[in-house]
């Protein structure tokens, strides 16, 4: 056989010592959600091409590996588009996927409903150190919980979690999307820009605030906003709680029940006994899907081996 | 959203109940076999288009799911054929990625070298039923061992998996490539008519032994050569022995240590205490793909459930 001998650019062999490691941090992880009550499913890699572009998943978008039409569907003469051409992807994470597995499964699963996935995604990434073309991601998500234990459980379910893998004194950065809006439509951004305004804000811990404020008004938006928007990361800093501080600046456009349930996520947590994290309120969390409409939270470990900060994201 | 809820043609989501029987039973798979010495690997589910194209994988290579070119890369304006977009593709078996990976990756591993994998295929069959277009495959294999060794530790293996998930009174059906090719070329077929002669063969369980003769007919060999290998497998079927039988027929065309280590194989494995299943030399096993050249076997088992027999299919 004439073979090309490496795996396609950005993919890797796994080879058994690694593997080895892998098997067995992956059955932690396993074990210990399933003590959470999640229950795993699965669904498979490729999905229908629709459901990945329908502008829900962002950026992950433009990184899908297209899967060819074949034989008498194929029309290449005739083909104008690459749409023409393509019937299903790769899936590039398992939220997608999740949604449409709960649709057409609702009838014969609890509510609510406490999914586990572990499953390799893929994201047509540009070649560069550190990023793959094909990774794991392990998912847990509650469906039909309303209330906020369902947030809290996946907290501790994600901490505890980590724990057993050895980890210790990380933070857990917590936050709600309708604040992060609330506190744009403060500020007098137009709806439709949010998006925009939420990728510049992400930059914060490279470029800080005044980065920050440089890049949204060099991007066109309205010094009176980007000033007003200043203003209340400056006010959030000096004080004391930032969440009561929030409530009081931004009680013409936040139901305060969003608040008040943050503060309630974050007092369940805290007086969960042994914990071995701390959980902080951080307003420039943004998280980068457009699916996410309430509380969103991240992890935050630092690494000893590397000087910068790692982030491990927990997606929900 | 709006989605398709249901998953991509001939693929499947699964529910937590099915999760559970398929976790437990991946699970005794791995561990039995890595008490037989074998470490796990993993390989990407993309791999070279070149690599899965190059003749080795038969009638799978027309069922390969195609990735797009992406961007720059893809010119649609001047695209002449299918080749022109295609990267890549994801792996409708284990063997092709692995024989990749060994040549990748010779230098860091033992030998031999027991891989173990367990990975999900895709093959874009027609769409029928109980034929998915993503399933998994645990494969086995033993690299850089010339000896029959390999052969009896693969059967022990595999049959022993078979026992610790309840199967028993299953049949080991041997095969070696080289007796099958012996036996067309003492009938006169000429090698490149091979493998139509042995995909015409492979329907004997189905058409019978007449069934097998008609075809060969209808398909344009000569009547000569279609009688003489008829012959050969009606001696079969009265010879008391049949490894001893072809040894003595195929005396001009084989040499003799094809036939005496493949009677070793089954002296060894009939020899190891408490087997749960029969071994039988059974010179009509073809096995589909062209990359096998020696020692093949398949292991049958009566299924209660339905009224035709179920072939479980070991691939080495």
């Amino acid at each position: 056989m004439a073979l090309s001998k490496k795996p396609v650019t950005g993919m890797k062999d796994i080879l058994p010592a690694e593997m080895q490691i892998r098997d067995y941090v992956m059955n932690i992880i396993k074990e210990n959600y399933k003590k959470f009550g999640f229950t795993q499913i699965d669904t498979p890699c490729v999905e229908n091409i629709e459901n990945l572009s329908n502008k829900q998943g962002g950026e992950n978008e433009k990184l899908i590996f297209k899967i060819l039409k074949r034989g008498e569907k194929l029309k290449l003469e005739t083909a104008e588009s690459e749409a023409d051409l393509v019937d299903g992807g790769l899936r590039y994470d398992l939220t997608v996927p999740l949604v449409r597995f709960y649709s057409n499964n609702v009838s014969s699963l609890p509510s609510p409903f406490k999914a586990l996935q572990i499953g390799s995604v893929w994201r047509a990434d540009r070649p560069q150190k550190g990023r793959f073309r094909q990774f794991v991601q392990c998912d847990i998500d509650i469906l039909g919980e309303p209330s906020n234990l369902a947030e809290i459980e996946l907290i501790l379910a994600t901490t505890t979690t980590l724990g057993k893998l050895g980890f210790s004194n990380f933070k857990v950065r917590i936050n709600d999307r309708r604040i992060l809006k609330a506190m744009a439509a403060y500020s007098g951004f137009k709806e439709e820009d949010y998006d925009t305004v939420f990728i510049i804000l992400d930059k914060l811990d490279k470029i800080g605030l005044d980065g920050v404020a440089a890049e949204l008004i060099s991007s066109g938006f309205a010094k009176e906003s980007t000033d007003k928007y200043m203003s209340l990361f400056r006010g959030l800093s000096e004080a004391p709680d930032g969440i009561a501080y929030l409530e009081g600046q931004l009680r013409e456009v936040l139901e305060p029940d969003v608040s008040a349930g943050l503060a309630e996520i974050m007092d369940a947590v805290n007086s969960t006994v042994d914990t071995n994290f701390e959980i902080l309120f951080d307003p420039s969390l943004v998280r980068g899907m457009s699916y996410y409409t309430g509380t969103i939270f991240e992890i935050e470990m630092p690494v000893r081996k590397y000087p910068q900060t790692n982030i491990l994201h927990s997606y929900f």
